[in-house]
């Protein structure tokens, strides 16, 4: 019988080892527990309506159709046996595997404060997505029916919490739709009145990038109208707000949008490893993993991806962390896949080897911020070459020939008119969003037209 | 003050009763539950994961951008009050209205079982098209993990309840998913042993066209491997399929995935209008509508639609009954603006006159049927020209140029590739599908690849 292959996960890593084993003599079972690969570094334009869900994702067994040697498995994991060599899933049947990727990614983080989630959704899923494109766009459909001035400017108040590349890009997506996309087609209030906070614990936005580049992006953020607060820590956050405590002291912000774009929190099957085999996980939940992603004592078990805490080693360097971005989690994808191989010929891994190409971070038309490691040292660039790049870098890898084609047709389009091509919202919108507006006694016009 | 247009519901029917009045000088306030106009002729395409939700719908305060004398709420109607002159919206707040078109359109009716609902979505908003892609694409994932062969068929079984054209159309899409699309993409299951049946009550499928294109579309179904079961009552419908009774007796068909394309319920303002003003309602629910579209003894009120039982009158015939497809609503949403601008000049209003260009239903690829009335006569044709016909008449009626791109994009993909472009499912889809599984004793390889 041919080596049983079990990969838990099919992000970025999970996707990656298995197309690096499409020409073993092996049998790969490729389990998610959903139906689909996501191009994350795309989610925050389903959240903020520019692509559909479609765009952005590829059905997994459409993927793999053609590598016979993978199974491609709808379910959830939920706990791994490692004496055994089997999973259990969530319908208490189990798979049995040889070798193990688990790949199942992370999260993000309230730091503690999950009572925080239900007011300030995180991105990380399509659902995620949704439900952040529907509290943007029914917020302005709430403020367009609110008569009292201050409920209606809370309605129109946007907080992104977290200054990296996630939070930069939704408030700089959130600044377009208000500045350029939906000025016009409202009545009553006009969008260019909304406000657009990010708010950032650390002393600056994009902290993974060189300082002069972050400085472009506060640039840029500043001109699209986005006011970012640097040195904030949240203290709180609920229905009607969230709490900020800053230098200068508190600071109570009035939003009925606010998103979370920060922490790191890894999957639970990192819990599930650390009790079944006693490896140690660092401060995020992530798998400390062997320098050539394995688990200690378990050659057979390897954690990649944002689920791992991995280091990167280059002959003759000191051991430095990966970075939790998708070329990290496809490059471990790819290591995992061929140390699988090694083993298998009876030959000693290798350690992983990140090769860092850069950081790209976009802030919204025409201007993003890139930082390229090129053989002749480091290449910078901002605004809108930087744009550009970003732009063709992110359709380069996306999956599909026909996603490239529709996003790359879905963005022209907006550019050319500032349309956005996803606001459609399934479903009535208004929970949780509009205060209540009582009839005003004797009064039966609420909602005549200004003017 | 301008008079005060009032139009509730954005379908087809409020879409053009809006556009219509855009020279007019009044002020119009459209009112709609969702932030979209639907085009639901193709809304099977999303139920089937041809289409994104985006290609079929348009932000209704998108498209009236431009027209200044439109102002777009997001709100639900939930009480008419006709001698105020007012509607109660379920927050509370009062709109005025010096003129009302009513057109709150219908929906599918279980014919008074509406415990069936959960076991069997109809097909009428994009959550419900979700919904049913979600159980279609799911019921195949959940076969593929499924060891007992009983269950397993089940799974593999779907059945469409509605012999009209939206039920032809969502059976011979089925066919195809599981004859064209998914093959190859399984290892365990082979998606071309799925059973797909449509079971109708009456006599033929398409009772609404001509008998010989009935029989034509009937050809065209079984050539997809659709199993058509006409004069079949549907007796009852439960978690694990759905009785229903033929000339022959009852029989049991065993299946997770049913799916209701039969049946017409007017929305629930019909009753609230009747209450409010006397008026009668047929047996869907629908408002008996005087020939000028107003309701008796309210002539400032107009129901338009699906929500209206109106009559067709042309002069030197015998009235009658409109059809529920869009061009009749459309044409009633012209009429009730023209019949408003005549009654602001003092002029008399004029009868409704429905004119039939005909219809069109299809099947699967290449294939639908066309009955058109032409001055020359009835036209009528089948097979590869209908279905040409049918798509670029659907893509013309479309809204937004945009849209029409993105649909022949996505057909022309479709056609060449066999690929269908929104299979993504957004969260984890085996709710309700699969039945457990629970581990064997002793052996611990519940999915390994078969073979």
């Amino acid at each position: 019988m041919r080596p049983q292959i079990l990969i838990i996960g099919c992000g970025f890593g999970g996707l990656e080892a298995a197309r690096a084993l499409r020409r073993a003599d092996v049998d790969i079972t490729l389990v998610d527990k959903t139906n689909h690969h996501l191009f994350q570094p795309l989610l925050y334009q389903v959240a903020t309506a520019g692509l559909s869900a479609p765009s952005i994702a590829a059905p997994i067994r459409h993927l793999f159709r053609r590598q016979r040697n993978v199974t491609t498995l709808l379910a959830e994991i939920v706990a791994i046996e490692p004496q055994a060599r089997t999973v259990t899933l969530k319908d208490g049947a189990q798979l049995h595997w040889d070798h193990l990727i688990v790949a199942a990614g992370a999260t993000h983080s309230y730091f503690g404060r999950d009572d925080w989630a239900p007011f300030a959704p995180g991105l990380k899923t399509l659902e995620d997505a949704f439900e952040i494109r529907r509290r943007v766009l029914m917020a302005f459909e709430a403020a367009e029916r609110e008569d009292d001035p201050a409920r209606r400017a809370a309605l129109l108040q946007f907080v992104v919490v977290g200054g990296g590349p996630t939070g930069v890009e939704l408030a700089g997506t959130f600044a377009e739709i208000a500045r350029h996309t939906l000025p016009g087609e409202f009545r009553r209030i006009d969008p260019r009145q909304a406000r657009v906070l990010l708010v950032e614990g650390g002393p600056r936005v994009l902290q993974s990038m060189p300082e002069g580049l972050s400085e472009r992006a506060r640039e840029q953020l500043a001109a699209l109208g986005v006011e970012v607060k640097v040195g904030a820590r949240v203290t709180g956050i609920d229905a009607e707000g969230l709490d900020i405590t800053t230098a200068t002291g508190p600071e109570r912000l009035l939003s009925r949008c606010v998103v979370w774009a920060a922490g790191v929190a890894a999957s639970k099957l990192g819990r599930a490893l650390a009790e079944a085999t006693g490896c140690t996980l660092d401060r995020a939940g992530r798998v400390v993993v062997e320098p050539d992603l394995s688990l200690k004592g378990h050659a057979g078990i390897q954690v990649i991806g944002d689920l791992a805490a991995a280091q990167s080693h280059a002959p003759g360097r000191e051991p430095r962390p990966v970075p939790g971005v998708s070329p990290g989690a496809k490059q471990m994808g790819r290591c995992a896949a061929a140390n699988i191989l090694r083993r298998l010929r009876g030959e000693a891994t290798q350690a992983f080897r990140y090769r860092d190409y850069g950081n790209l971070a976009t802030i919204g038309r025409n201007s993003a911020v890139v930082d390229l490691g090129t053989p002749a040292g480091a290449l910078r660039f901002s605004g809108y070459p930087a744009w550009l790049f970003w732009l063709f870098a992110h359709v380069w890898f996306l999956i599909g020939f026909r996603n490239r084609f529709v996003v790359l047709l879905d963005w022209a389009w907006a550019y050319w008119t500032y349309d956005r091509s996803a606001r459609v919202v399934a479903g009535a919108g208004l929970d949780g969003l509009s205060g209540a507006s009582p009839a005003r006694d004797g009064r039966a016009d609420g909602c005549r037209p200004a003017g």
